[in-house]
């Protein structure tokens, strides 16, 4: 090329010879990692995945489902193309208020007790919390929860359908009643080191803000606050004794001043609480009033049985209208906190019982239907603006079209 | 008076009638402390005072003298006017490199074991302690230091000579010879929690740092702290388990960012240390080279004992000054770390032992006297410029004045 040989009159000869071989050897590189992800693309069998996924009751969510978590987005170049879950609870909606827990597997009795008491305390104050599934301060964090009566969000470095640890198949079945499990990878893959690094960055992107319960100088937890920091959120980490080594992470971080110093449940809410909303809310509200729900959807959420789950079909049937607008319009409720999954299908969510039996407030002025506004606005992550509760509004589907609402 | 005219005729007269009624309140206020203080005045006798004092072994500094840390400068208004000391070691010497280590009287074991640890590895590396003699976290701080031969400095709340809280006596009596007890109220007088607080002041500006070992969230440390902070000084906190309530305190400081976490003696001599001067030394060196003394001083210090003391007329005697000269120099040499008192008088530190057998260095430059240079400039402390450690020099004092070294 023109620019090669400008270079090559002016340079000495045995430099160009360098750069010559340096430029092969990086082609080498790039060629080589290429033949193996095209190995790789050729034992891949995704239909096969779905499938196995599918049977296991599993979900497969991608950028652009109702149920597709915003602030992942983020992540930028590392967002993850899809996400497996399995689970009653909504993902988007269980991680609008949401803390991830994380720390030390080889935890001291002080960890596991922190970890577990602010399960319990952030669960009751409406914060679902997320965490890793491990042992030590994760498992600790995620029975907190769920003794909360609170969803828990755990993300793993394996497919959604592999148990490890493998003692913890109790634990994971428990959230999958009450929570969701989610993993980046396909049914079947087993964890490594890579991926259980990888796999942190989901639960700092996840969440509003990570707390470091218990991390020793080399803990992988200081990895997920590394990507904490990283994704612009908030970040604590709670002290110990200054004689324990398993405290000595934690302790890193306050000195550095990368971690605020969290001592109690109702610090971490301070924290990474949106003003204004968390100091009146103690309650897992929808995300929507009631009111401002269009007729369509009102009719397809009054379909929506209380106790055991129905079919999206007999939803559809119960509510007058036709399939494609009954998902669009269930997608939108379960992301919103109305409705949950069931063994059955969709129900209500406790919470909106009551909701049901008001009557409209027939005082308020309906919004005005801005129909290119997002239909889901969720409270925005700390990377975007201040942090202010907007407001929400849902579209009115067409009867006719098959579009489900975008993001 | 003119003004008071003018302004009755334009105020209403009820509310002219308010003022003057507030006037003459706040009039009676400060003549009735005025004549509390005469009466004060009317009791007191410092000759008596001086006497008890010196009988007992102790010793008044004022601003000016040799002995006068002028880092107590920076409390303005509210220097004191003078300290009554007691013991072995040079005040001013003793605080160019001191920690205060503070905390609760009703403290933890934990509190007491993290205090002692504290202030043996401060002794070690060259910081004089500084605390309220206290029990607890004081008490503990005092001992660390002892342990390690380093002087430390306790400040009552009463005179010298009462010892408060009473089975601190052996303690007390174990700092009179290793370090200094240092009080603003004279001989005699008890302690009162008034002046428990004011005496904080004092921990705080005399140190270069103040570190709260352990503190329930009203503990009078906090009180120390808020002085520290007040006085740029360093501040720093050590954590504990959240779990307990004697170091809410800490936490505080940690949490609203007021203070360093600091978990080892090391990470404190980091926080106060001066740079490049703490990363080498790790002894208690004199602040002045021998080399820099002018002739006069090396003469003085060459007849210091090394054992036994001796008092200044024999030092004037063996030095061939007169003693004003002597005490002069005597007055620099302790300031400077050369010299320490004993029971007989003065003595050499054990650090200069080796000072006096090495010959001078024949290839450094005397450095040029400026006469109106402040003789001892010590490193400046947090408020003053940046932490460089300045040269010092000591002036050639005249042989027949009767000046004393002045800062």
């Amino acid at each position: 090329m023109a620019v090669d040989a400008i270079r090559a009159r002016s340079l000495p000869p045995e430099f160009i010879e360098q750069e010559t071989t340096q430029r092969d050897r990086s082609r080498g590189q790039v060629t080589a990692r290429l033949n193996a992800w095209h190995a790789r693309l050729a034992a891949s069998n995704p239909a096969a995945d779905l499938e196995n996924g599918e049977r296991s009751g599993a979900r497969l969510i991608i950028p652009g489902d109702a149920e597709w978590p915003t602030q992942l987005d983020q992540l930028g170049q590392s967002r993850p193309l899809g996400l497996w879950l399995h689970g009653s609870a909504d993902l988007r909606f269980s991680c609008l208020k949401s803390v991830a827990l994380v720390g030390a597997r080889s935890a001291t009795a002080y960890g596991t007790h922190i970890a577990a008491e602010f399960g319990v305390g952030l669960g009751e104050s409406g914060w679902t919390v997320v965490s890793g599934g491990a042992f030590g301060v994760d498992s600790a964090a995620h029975r907190g929860a769920l003794a909360a009566g609170s969803p828990t969000v755990v993300v793993l470095a394996c497919g959604v359908d592999v148990c490890y640890p493998s003692s913890h198949d109790t634990l994971f079945a428990k959230i999958r009643g009450q929570g969701v499990i989610v993993s980046e990878c396909p049914p079947g893959v087993h964890p490594t080191r890579a991926r259980f690094l990888i796999r942190n960055r989901l639960i700092a992107a996840l969440s509003r803000g990570t707390v470091v319960v218990e991390a020793a100088l080399r803990s992988g937890a200081l990895n997920t606050a590394t990507h904490a920091l990283a994704l612009n959120r908030h970040l604590g980490a709670v002290p110990g004794p200054v004689t324990s080594r398993m405290s000595d992470g934690c302790h890193r971080l306050l000195r550095e001043r990368k971690a605020v110093c969290v001592t109690s449940p109702e610090e971490v809410v301070d924290l990474v609480g949106v003003m204004g909303d968390d100091l009146v809310s103690q309650s897992r509200t929808p995300a929507v009033a009631r009111d401002k729900l269009n007729e369509v959807t009102k009719r397809v959420l009054d379909a929506v049985p209380t106790r055991k789950g129905a079919g999206p079909a007999s939803i559809a049937v119960a509510a007058g209208v036709n399939l494609s607008t009954a998902l669009s319009a269930l997608g939108g409720l379960a992301a919103a906190g109305y409705i949950e999954r069931s063994a059955d299908g969709w129900r209500l969510r406790k919470q909106t019982t009551s909701y049901r039996k008001a009557p409209d407030s027939a005082a308020l002025e309906p919004p005005l239907i801005d129909a290119d506004a997002d239909p889901l606005q969720d409270p925005p992550f700390p990377d975007e603006d201040d942090l202010v509760h907007r407001e929400h509004n849902l579209p009115i589907p067409d009867e006719g079209s098959s579009g489900s609402p975008t993001t």
